[in-house]
């Protein structure tokens, strides 16, 4: 049984989006109970990352290591057609993921207590992103 | 065919683990021949990586690595309330993977010649790390 | 319904390698419609990568900043068997992902615009490099 899912999440500039609600309202929805989810972004300059989902702290960090090891406006840096916060918009989403597979386990996508599902924007604009969740397993009673 | 199962690993403080014969026990016993194999694990500061499993140097080596750009008590980081060594964990997490997809073939995950899976836990004390083993395919003769 | 093929990438020493099309013609073989695709690397010193396939500067950067955190020939790494080059590639490895795990839809798989899968060879030299793609899923009308 396979269900497929079109996500659409409008960013506020850099950041992290937790998306952990809406993607299991999709797996809930879907009837599966056991299986897998796969989160897909259709993006090279926004990611996804499992985080922790409790302090917003941490996410707080990640920017500012993000910004020491792929700092905008790096010189060394030949591919700047969109401005400073392209490259190292590519560079971050490299370094994290752009699919996120999950298991599903009584209907829902079963995480860890402090673990929460985020759409990282790295792009300093807002922007559109499009993101596909595939669902597969065994529906149950 | 779907089979779940949990696998829980007591770790010894910063490290990496090798499981893949657990990992291997539970492909095998589930029946599936070929399909795929997604290891999960429940936590945000320790991760998954597959990695050389002949000299143990290279883990020595990534160590070295991620005390490099993720170093204990970084004063750049404000998410210390579990000590110096909790925000260099989840860096190090992100940077690495909490879900592994893995080819199932013959009834084993597929794997090259000198990769190994493995647990690497990214706290300087020991913990309980929790998994979820999901394997879907079809069973084989 | 479950598609595995093998896929060798012979490379030209350390750089990306366009897989799209390889993997694009696995699944479309495949008759799958709709499901995933996993790809999937037998090797530590050569990973897979989900990159902006426009423009080759991107590709070029990667380089440029792979070799700023992780440079050959590094005096504190002890893992140098196979040379200068041998511990930056399991670094540049584990960084990426030996494992892309991909959207199918329509008999495709389902990426964005801008989106291509890369083989990115670590090791100066060439090398042959292995791959199994398993395709997952239901065929379609």
């Amino acid at each position: 049984m396979i269900d497929q899912q079109e996500l659409s999440i409008d960013t506020s500039g850099r950041g992290s989006n937790d998306i952990t609600d809406a993607v299991q309202r999709l797996v809930g929805a879907s009837g599966i109970k056991k299986g897998i989810c796969q989160v897909f972004i259709f993006h090279t300059s926004a990611s996804l990352m499992l985080c922790e989902n409790a302090d917003p702290d941490v996410r707080e960090d990640l920017e500012t290591f993000m910004a020491r090891i792929a700092p905008d406006g790096d010189p060394d840096m030949i591919h700047t057609a969109e401005g400073p916060d392209d490259m190292p918009a590519h560079i971050r989403s490299i370094l994290t993921t752009s699919s996120l597979s999950l298991p599903v386990d009584k209907g829902r996508c079963a995480l860890g207590t402090w673990q929460g599902i985020f759409l990282w924007e790295h792009r300093l604009r807002p922007h559109n992103r499009r993101l596909l969740v595939t669902t597969m397993g065994e529906p149950g009673s």
